[in-house]
C-alpha cells in the first residue's frame, strides 16, 4: 500500500506516520484511491526547523526573487489549470467550469500576481521616516507562517496557493501548509508546482513545505511553537477557537476566519421598488456553490410590509425547484443537519428543504426557515447558529426599530447588507439600520449581495469576533492582507548603509513612504541631524 | 472617614466599594492621607454601559470636537503643570523638575496635541478607495477602551492622559481609566481636568470615566466584557499575561507592554574608539530615573577585548558612587530584591549593589552583575530575568559569534542596541549581530542608548512577545498607535452620501488616502461603474 509523500526541507519524502486517510468524491460518495499520511509530530518538528532556517535566509533574499517566484508559480497554475480544476472537481464536487477553471483559478492566479507586484514594489511595508530624529520603521517578515485553508475554496483560499499563502510569501516568510483533508490531491498538485517554481527561482530550501494532516494535539502544538511566526486559518469555529487558544497562550499571532451568517436587511422601500429582482438576487447568491461561501447570506431580516409575503413565496418556490447542489463533503452535510434541527427545535418554521438528500451523493435540500422577530428575540444566540450551505433563516421584523433590536443581538460577522430603494427616498431607515449594523460587520453593503469578495486593496474580508480573531485585519486584499504576517521594525540612529533598502535616503524601489507625515515616492532630503 | 469619588457616567460619585487603599510617599515611606476606593463590579458594570452609549454617540461626533477636546485638555494640563508635577512627585518620588514638570508633562501635552491633529486630519484612518469596484475602507472607532497605565510614567503613560488615552480618544473611542494604585491622586487630578474639558467641549457623557482599583477577578472580567472594544495595558508581565488570557478567551483585542531587558551589545571596535564616552552613556542611561524605564538597558553583552575590563571597572565605580535613586514604590524594591537574588543564585557575580537601601526611603542600591557567556548559555531563561530598576547584567562573550549565540536565546524585547565604531570599519560584526537581534526586538539602535522614546510617527515602542502581546503594533507614535483601537470597516457599493466623510469622492478633510494604489490628497474622480 503506497502512501503519498509530504514535502519537507525541499524534498518529497515519506511521512513519519502511523495512520493515513483518503479523500471522498462527494458526487459518488466513494473514497478516492490515494492514501495520505497523518503526520506524527516529528514531521512538524523537522518542517519547523527547516522553515526557521528558510526564514533567516529569506531576510537576505531580494524581493525581486520573491516576486519572480510568485509569478512563476502563478503561470504554472495557469498552464495546469485544466488538470488542477479536474482534480479539484473530483474532490470537492465544485463545477469544473466555470467555477473552478474559469473563475477560481484565474482569481488565484491574479492574487499571486498582485502579491508579486506588492513584494517587488514595497509600498505594503508602509516605510515611515522621521528625517529630523533619524528614526525609520517599516513592516518586515515575521517568520514561518502556518497556512490552514478551508474546504470551500480549493484554490483561492488553499493554504498552498490562496490569499494567506500569497500574503505570507510576499511579506517574505516561508510557509508550512496544512492541507485541507477534503482535497489533499489538489493541494499536493499545487505544492508540486510551487516546489518546482521554488527550485527554478532559487528560493531557500524549506520556503514551501506541505503536511496533509496532523493529530489534533499536534495542530495545537504547531501554531504555538516558538519557531512559528504566525498562523492563517480559515475554517470552522470550533477548530478555530481551539487553535486560537493554543496560539494565544504562546503569544503567537493567529488570524482566523471562522464563521459568519452575513445578515441581510431588506427594507419595504426596496421591495416596493424591485419586488421581482430582489428575490432573484437573493436566491442566486444563497444557492450558488451549494451555499458554501463564507459570505453566504444565511440570515435575512425582512421588515414587514406589503411585499414581504410575495418575497418569501418567491424564495420558497425557487429553493424548492432548484436541485440541491452537491456538498463539499459529509462534514458539511452533518453540520447542516445539526444546525437546521437546532433552529427547528427552537421554533423556526421550515419553508423548504430541511433534510439530507437520499442516495450516495453528498447533498442537502435547499433550506429556508422563518421566525418572527419576537420569537427570534427570545433566543438570539440559538437563532444565529450558522448553517453552512444553501440555507437561510428569514426573520420577519414588525418594524425597522425591531429590526435594529434584532441586529443588536448579533455576534461579529464578515458582512452586513442593507437593501433599500435605489433611488433616494426621504427615509431614515437606512441610517438607523446602518448605525447598528456597521460596528458588527467588517464589510457593509448596500443593494448588493455579499457573496462576491473582490480582490481589491479596499476589500475587508474580516470582521469582529467571532467572525475572525481580530477586527483590524483582512484576509483578502493586497497590500493589507500582508500586514498579518509582518512585524513592525524600527531603526533608530542606524546609518544609511546599514538600513534595509526600503528605508534608505534614496528610494531605490520607488515605493510609497510616509516621510515626515507626507506620503511620497521621492528620495529623502535629510533636513536635520 | 472620607473616600475619594470615582468618575462614572459624567459624575464624580461615591464608589460601590467595601475596601479602600492609600498611596505611599516613597521618599518618606509613609502613607499619604487620601483614601481611594477598590470598586465592586457594579462600578465597572455601570461604567461599561455608559461607555457603550458614549461609543455610539461618538460615532456621530465630528472629529473636530474630538480634536478640540484633546487640545483643551492639553492646555489644561499645561496650565496646571506646577500643581500636577508636585502631586506626582509626592506619589512617585520622581523629581519635580526637570523630569516631571519640564520633560514628562510637556511630552504628554505634545502627545495630546499630536493626537488632536491626527483626529482632525484623518490620515491615520488609512482611507483606501477602489474607484472601479466602488469599494472603500478605512479604520474606524472600535468601542470603549480600557486604559491601564504603569507606575513609571505618571503622565506620559497614564491611563488618563498618556499615549493610550490620546490614541483611544483620537480614534473616536471613550475610555475607562483604571488608575495605577501608586499614583491615584495624580490620576484623579488628570481625570478632573479631562472631565472639565469633556464638559466644555460637549463630548458625550461617559467618554471619560475613572476607577482607581479593582479586585483581581473584576479586572479580568472588565477586559473581557462584551461591551469593551479593546484594552491598552502597560505594566508587569504577570498581571499582563493574566489580562491577556482573559481578553483572548473573549476575543477582545488587548495591547500589552509587559517587560523588556533591552539587550545592548558593545563591540570591541566601539570601545577601541570611544573608551571613555561609552561607559558614561551607558551609566547615564541605566541610572536615570532610578532605572525605571521600559527601555532601560538591563542586559549588556560585551564582546571581550582589550578595553572590556576598563569598561566594567568604570561602570562599577559609577554605579557605586552614584546615590541610589528613590524607587516608585515597595513593589519595585521587592521585585528587584527577588530578581537580583535569582541571578546571584544562578551564579552571576555581584559587582555593585545588590541590596535594598536601609531606612524608610524606598530604594535599592545601583546594581551591577556579571556572568560569562558560557555560564549564561547554561541557563539563558534565568539570566534574562528582568530587573526593573537601576540594575544591569553584563554578559562577557568570548567572541562576536558567542554574542550572537547569546542573542539567539533571548525572548522578544522592545529594543536592541549595537555599539560599533562610529567611523565605518571593515568588519562584519555589526551585520552578524544585527542579523540575530533584528527579529527579536521592536526597535534596533546603533550607537545610541535605548532610553529615549521619541514621539515620532516612525517610532516603534513595541516588540515581539513577551515584550508586548503583538509584534505589529506600537504604543508610542502617532498615527500608528491609533490603529490598536480601531476596526477595519469596508463599504461596498454604498452611495457617496451614505459614506463617512473620509471616504466620499470629495476629500473634504484633505486627508491622505490610498486611491487605486496611489496615496493622494486629491478628490476622487470616478473612473468606472
Amino acid at each position: 500500500m503506497s502512501v503519498e509523500e509530504v514535502l519537507i526541507e525541499g524534498q518529497w519524502r515519506p511521512a513519519t506516520s502511523r495512520e493515513h486517510f483518503q479523500a471522498l468524491n462527494p458526487t459518488t460518495g466513494e473514497s478516492l484511491t490515494q492514501r495520505y499520511p497523518v503526520s506524527e509530530w516529528s514531521d512538524c518538528d523537522r518542517a519547523l526547523t527547516a522553515a526557521a532556517r528558510a526564514a533567516e535566509e529569506l531576510r537576505e533574499t531580494s524581493t525581486e526573487v520573491l516576486a519572480s517566484f510568485l509569478e512563476a508559480y502563478a503561470s504554472a497554475i495557469e498552464q495546469h489549470s485544466e488538470e488542477l480544476a479536474k482534480i479539484a472537481a473530483e474532490e470537492t464536487a465544485l463545477p469544473f467550469a466555470p467555477r473552478l477553471k474559469d473563475v477560481e483559478i484565474p482569481r488565484t492566479v491574479n492574487q499571486l500576481r498582485q502579491a508579486a507586484q506588492a513584494a517587488r514594489e514595497g509600498s505594503w511595508a508602509m516605510a515611515t521616516l522621521d528625517s529630523k530624529a533619524n528614526i525609520r520603521s517599516c513592516f518586515a517578515p515575521l517568520g514561518p507562517i502556518v497556512t490552514i485553508g478551508p474546504n470551500n475554496f480549493p484554490f483561492a483560499f488553499n493554504g498552498a496557493a490562496g490569499g494567506d499563502f500569497a500574503a505570507a510569501i510576499a511579506a517574505g516568510n516561508p510557509v508550512i501548509i496544512k492541507a485541507h483533508p477534503a482535497h489533499p490531491r489538489t493541494t499536493q498538485r499545487l505544492a508540486q508546482l510551487a516546489h518546482q517554481a521554488n527550485l527554478d527561482c532559487s528560493l531557500p530550501v524549506g520556503t514551501i513545505q506541505l503536511l496533509y494532516r496532523l493529530k489534533h494535539a499536534d495542530g495545537l502544538r504547531l501554531v504555538s511553537d516558538p519557531r512559528v511566526g504566525a498562523t492563517g486559518f480559515t475554517g470552522g469555529r470550533q477548530t478555530g477557537l481551539q487553535l486560537k487558544a493554543a496560539a494565544d497562550r504562546a503569544g503567537k499571532p493567529i488570524y482566523l476566519e471562522m464563521s459568519s451568517i452575513n445578515p441581510v436587511v431588506i427594507l419595504p422601500e426596496a421591495l416596493a421598488e424591485r419586488a421581482s429582482a430582489i428575490p432573484d438576487e437573493f436566491c442566486t447568491s444563497c444557492l450558488m456553490g451549494a451555499g458554501q461561501f463564507c459570505t453566504n447570506p444565511g440570515f435575512v431580516v425582512l421588515v414587514d410590509g406589503p411585499q414581504v409575503n410575495d418575497f418569501v413565496s418567491a424564495a420558497q418556490a425557487k429553493f424548492r425547484s432548484t436541485p440541491a447542489g452537491t456538498l463539499l463533503g459529509p462534514a458539511v452535510r452533518a453540520g447542516l443537519t445539526e444546525a437546521v434541527a437546532k433552529l427547528v427545535a427552537a421554533g423556526a418554521d421550515l419553508l423548504a428543504g430541511g433534510t439530507p438528500e437520499p442516495g450516495p451523493r453528498v447533498a442537502f435540500a435547499n433550506t429556508l426557515l422563518r421566525v418572527s422577530g419576537a420569537k427570534y428575540l427570545t433566543q438570539p444566540d440559538v437563532f444565529q447558529t450558522e448553517m453552512f450551505g444553501a440555507s437561510t433563516l428569514f426573520v420577519i421584523a414588525q418594524s425597522t426599530e425591531e429590526a435594529a433590536r434584532i441586529l443588536c443581538t448579533l455576534e461579529g460577522n464578515l458582512t452586513g447588507t442593507i437593501y433599500t430603494a435605489a433611488s433616494p427616498i426621504a427615509s431614515n431607515d437606512y441610517r438607523s439600520i446602518a448605525g447598528v449594523l456597521r460596528a458588527r460587520v467588517g464589510r457593509l453593503l448596500n443593494n448588493k449581495m455579499p457573496t462576491g469578495v473582490a480582490v481589491s486593496p479596499a476589500m475587508n474580508h474580516g470582521g469582529p469576533f467571532p467572525s475572525t480573531g481580530h477586527p483590524g485585519f483582512t484576509a483578502v486584499g493586497i497590500p493589507a492582507a500582508l500586514h498579518r504576517f509582518a512585524m513592525l521594525q524600527c531603526f533608530d540612529n542606524v546609518p544609511d548603509e546599514r538600513l534595509p533598502a526600503l528605508l534608505r535616503d534614496r528610494n531605490v524601489k520607488n515605493a510609497w513612504r510616509l516621510v515626515d507625515g507626507q506620503w511620497t515616492r521621492a528620495d529623502l532630503e535629510r533636513s536635520g541631524s
